[in-house]
């Protein structure tokens, strides 16, 4: 019998996103369960396969017809889909493939949420069509997934496409939450960007329509919009540490395309634009062709990405 | 039959470096032949094919025993083994790998030259027994290689690796090669070495070892040896400028060990020094792990890792 359906599960720190397939990549069903967090997420892994179970008896598929499993968790996951532990789940180590498949009966592939979401929209997001890409997640901190190939560079330490990490600059303040001092994330999440902001209302008393009202991404780009000059040096400013940094990127990896995803990104296409100025300016020759893209599938990357991991 | 050999060729300029290996890495013989780049390089494929046959016959080996041919080029390749084009050998478009197991009957794999040496330092050389690493080749210019999960991470348009091309200071005058201004290259190379310090000689009248003599990565890192205080200056800078890229470069690939090459890396350990004191300073945490080694194959890397794509 043909494999026609395949499962994408997003395990989060307090919700579980599950997702039905078909093999082509059409979403049939989705829904969502608890993450059972306590006795170190002793449930979270029988949770997750009982709801999948289920699914099957009431869709009433056979288990011929089922490619498999594929899991996203907070943490690092190495190729055997084994977790030396996460944090946001409470695990230590969790044999994460091997526990799922004794315990369904199905394949199972897993793999850092950040990385899987990557290559959701690798497959039907902002980076369709395409087989290399970098996904950037610009939200509360900034986040990364590579693929090269059409597979997820993981690193040896779980860390590949942690490029919030990048350090950019030696004119910050305060430490990053990883320590160090200067990191992309400081300057270009949703929370750098509110950083470089109230940084620049601070520098002198030119007017803005920020001032005096709250300062956050949002408003910073609609400012921008809005053709508020010192607004947009903020937004040059972001512009130029993300190009520069993407341009660094693309030494290492070299994407058809950059996918740009998170809360920042619903500013939309002028975002594109401040990040494409820069990275035109320092990329590499060749990969100065790379394109760059809004991400389309929002929360739904993940098991977009998780489903694709066993096709 | 079981498969016992494999032929590792790295194609170059001006010679065609050969080698026949056991399976288990074991060089068996090691020639060159020259590289013929009339007519647009049209005889050297043909050579190739040529010198390989002739090994196999004066051998007396069975066609059956033979893994394969693997070829590294100086130009981009493809996952299909195709060059869109090689300035070095006069090539145009090639197709590189359909050519030869035609010419040959054998299966045939071919890379990009600098990430062909990658994969050979990783199976025999500076990064055995990793399977993630990233080469460093401090030449002329700075050349890179990333393996993952050991496999090549080529890139989307043959860039995968440049390393050399990260953007690191506003602080250099001229251009580099690429056309851009203030790459990796400019300041670490043989070449960006003696910029430095050449650079730092000028700034002042300090005295060092260096004035008045000859000038150049050899010099620098004798007189660091020696204890002089304005080459050490110019060590700093480089470790700085190295250590803070290959920083960036693990957010992105997050290999094992970093393994480095070139002429520049004669000059031994101390050079490791420089360059892991300012990586240790700008690393992400997980990433402070990674180790740092001196390649060990020299102009043999190619071969080896040619063979490897193979195995």
């Amino acid at each position: 019998m043909m494999e026609k359906y395949v499962f994408g599960i997003d395990i989060g720190g307090t919700t579980v996103k599950c997702g039905l397939f078909t093999v082509k990549g059409e979403l049939l069903e989705k829904w969502e369960i608890p993450t059972r967090t306590e006795n170190n997420g002793a449930a979270i892994l029988p949770d997750v396969a009982d709801t999948v179970l289920k699914k099957i008896q009431e869709k009433g598929l056979a288990k011929e017809e089922i490619a498999g499993i594929g899991i996203g968790v907070p943490g690092p996951v190495n190729e055997q889909g084994e977790v030396p532990g996460a944090v946001n789940l409470h695990w230590g180590y969790v044999n994460l493939a091997g526990d799922m498949e004794k315990m369904t009966g199905l394949r199972v592939k897993a793999g850092n949420d950040a990385n899987v979401a990557a290559l959701g929209e690798m497959w039907k997001g902002g980076g369709a069509g395409c087989q290399s890409i970098v996904m950037v997640t610009l939200g509360t901190g900034v986040g990364g997934g590579i693929i090269n190939n059409g597979k997820i560079v993981t690193g040896a330490h779980g860390a590949g496409g942690e490029i919030g990490h990048i350090h950019v600059t030696d004119d910050v303040e305060c430490n990053c939450n990883c320590g160090n001092h200067g990191c992309l994330e400081q300057v270009t999440s949703a929370t750098g960007i509110t950083y470089l902001a109230n940084r620049r209302l601070k520098k002198d008393d030119r007017p803005s329509m920020l001032r005096g009202g709250e300062v956050n991404a949002k408003t910073v780009f609609d400012a921008v919009k809005a053709g508020d000059e010192l607004a947009k040096e903020v937004a040059e400013e972001f512009g130029k540490y993300l190009g520069t940094a993407l341009a660094s990127v693309a030494c290492v990896a070299d994407p058809e395309v950059f996918v740009i995803g998170g809360g920042v990104s619903k500013a939309g296409q002028i975002i594109l634009d401040y990040i494409k100025k820069y990275y035109a300016q320092y990329a590499f020759m060749t990969c100065k062709q790379a394109s760059f893209a809004l991400a389309k599938l929002g929360n739904d990357a993940g098991i977009y990405g998780a489903a694709k991991m066993l096709l």
